[in-house]
């Protein structure tokens, strides 16, 4: 297996864009990767896209990437749509590094776009909602065809979210078995918007208090609108080199894929090992890293409790001890571990099909030295975290990425 | 890179089942060809599903793989949905062939499954009309919701079909290019139902004479509905392991992929080579196969005429004499090259996301001898063509497949 290089990274702000479509945010991303690469399209030699919801969005349900990157002259080359809900764009990724690790290509691009934002917003709702079985969404939930979709509303409006239901009934069983409280979870939107704050390519960039958190609208309890990540656009790139052609492309600040590892959800008893866990440790041991190893980390915060369990889940402290580490301070920037520098999904933003690979950007700048007001000083190792969708227990697609300098 | 063999094939009937989901139909191809292939569930390493239009007609919009296959034993594994159009199955398939070949597993599955069929029609046309860059069909059509869709209408209705528009477009081109009548078209489309009528799988069994095809009502000038592909459901499954988990599992009748090639299509000026040569000269060249070499050929006759210009592309026969080859007999079954023994897509049908691999799984069973009523005696080296989508002048995304044993 040959190492794999991250030669270039792009990514547009993720934010709403009404007036925007994918083919746009993704020529965006995809040129600012490539620029950043010193790659010409033409030396793109296999291409993976991303997008999960884009067919009922846009009404392009097929091909998706053959349309956004139509302008872009890299067609031509194989191009697959992979699609893994909200983790996308880290499957595409992945697939981009197998095909440079195993020697089957010297350059890769990976591109993930996602237009969530219509001016329906119930159809927003119902396009996050289907990264779920159907069946079980039937069963679950006995709902109005508007009141089946995910993720939070952002306005007044009164809506259930299912995929909030999820999360607000696995923070209610980590209240139990953790002891966490309702303000950890605030205390992570806190750290999370304040790192947002910082980014300019983060959806919302105001400081909340815990307070402002708390008093937010109720989505599902325990969680509050501020503690859920926002509908939104965007788009992001990589593009990934054998070590040969990093040399010839004279890169100047290399940033190695450590491990590249996708699971897929199943239904598993309580006591085995989570989708996270099971990725996490793969990841590890490729690598030859330990949790203790890592500078910064970037997880799925698609609710605010979950960046707790997953602290625990990536091995970053003990179980039970998250809202412990969150408390510390070790996760905030200037702390031992920055998690979610960027502002995470819940203040940087979740255009699912981009999202991972938005992770994947900010790793990559905090490497090089490059993310400006949130640089986590002298960074050498980072790992993602993305999860998507729900299958029973578990998300049912997982993906961690370790990354070195 | 490795020699990869197909150890295991399974599908389903093609067909209209109202009654049965994507996942009832995914099962029984899986479990075919894991039974084929004597792979327990928990001996699949990755797999790679391909649906294309799940979202629009089941609801299922993301993780159509995790939802399908959550009952089969596989889960757990890294899994990927994979989009590609019509060519959404060989595209999974390679990517198993890819991960295969590198050496990075030794057991991959790539699973197929569509269900086309809708009680409302409309959303079944809907549906494949999004094949294309949605930009392009808002420009070409200026027509209402209800006559986006392609495929072929099989009832009464009155239905243009965007996708049979341009499929009719390339023959009245074609036609003038190649001489070739609108009989000719209607000799594919008898030589392949009556192929169909030898193969249990086929969703049309019926033979049908030159009379009835050109006599069938008229879609889009020249076609007529018989030389159009029907609307249908199915699934289809290939088990993929090394030369070595293959020794372990002591395949009988080993099945090589001796080329696994996918292109995505350009905006390509007429004289450049188009997306089929493309993908077969890359093909030919990395197995060191001549088209002469070919004892059986599965190409992608969504539309009739489609077959004959295939037969020119794949270099079967010399510019323009597609029609010549036709009539030599030497593409029908008993010929000297048998094309679309299965019935083709026009017979057998083409329930989009399982098409490629139904396509393999009919060359497989033909290398092996295991054809029934259709086998080519002694036949030695396959080919596949599988096309997805239209991007301008360009399918967009083109795979050709070799395989012998």
């Amino acid at each position: 297996m040959r190492d794999v290089v991250v030669t270039g990274v792009g990514m547009t702000r993720f934010g709403k864009f009404l007036d925007r479509g994918i083919r746009s945010l993704a020529e965006e991303a995809v040129r600012s990767a490539l620029e950043d690469a010193g790659v010409e399209p033409a030396g793109v030699q296999i291409a993976f896209f991303s997008n999960a919801v884009g067919g009922l969005i846009t009404g392009q349900e097929m091909i998706p990437g053959q349309a956004a990157l139509r302008h872009t002259g890299v067609l031509g080359v194989p191009l697959f749509n992979v699609e893994n809900a909200c983790a996308s764009a880290s499957s595409a990724f992945h697939l981009a590094w197998m095909t440079v690790a195993s020697g089957m290509n010297d350059v890769a691009l990976a591109v993930g776009a996602e237009k969530l934002t219509h001016p329906d917003k119930t159809v927003s709702f119902r396009a996050i909602g289907t990264a779920v079985d159907l069946e079980q969404l039937h069963k679950l939930t006995a709902t109005t065809e508007g009141d089946k979709g995910g993720g939070a509303p952002q306005d007044g409006q009164e809506k259930r979210s299912f995929f909030m239901d999820v999360y607000a009934t696995m923070a209610r069983e980590y209240m139990r078995s953790s002891g966490a409280t309702v303000e950890d979870f605030a205390e992570v939107a806190v750290k999370n918007h304040l790192h947002g704050t910082l980014n300019p390519y983060a959806q919302y960039r105001e400081a909340v208090t815990r307070q402002d958190v708390l008093a937010s609208r109720e989505i599902a309890g325990p969680l509050t609108l501020l503690m859920c990540s926002p509908i939104g656009d965007g788009a992001a790139a990589a593009v990934l080199c054998s070590r040969q052609a990093a040399r010839r492309l004279e890169v100047r600040n290399p940033v190695y894929v450590r491990a590249s590892v996708v699971v897929s959800g199943r239904d598993r008893d309580p006591d085995e090992e989570t989708a996270v866990e099971r990725a996490a440790e793969r990841a590890y041991e490729a690598a030859g890293v330990a949790p203790s190893d890592l500078d910064v980390v970037e997880v799925h915060d698609a609710a605010a409790p979950a960046e707790l369990m997953v602290y625990e889940e990536l091995g970053l402290c003990g179980k039970g001890e998250g809202p412990g580490l969150l408390a510390s301070g070790d996760t905030r920037l200037g702390g031992r571990q920055p998690v979610n520098p960027s502002g995470g999904l819940l203040s940087k933003g979740h255009p699912i099909g981009a999202t991972g690979i938005g992770q994947i950007v900010e790793v990559v700048w905090q490497l090089r030295g490059q993310a400006g007001d949130r640089q986590v000083d002298g960074a050498r190792i980072g790992l993602t975290e993305n999860g998507g969708g729900f299958l029973g227990t578990d998300p049912a697609a997982m993906s961690v990425h370790l990354f070195s300098r």
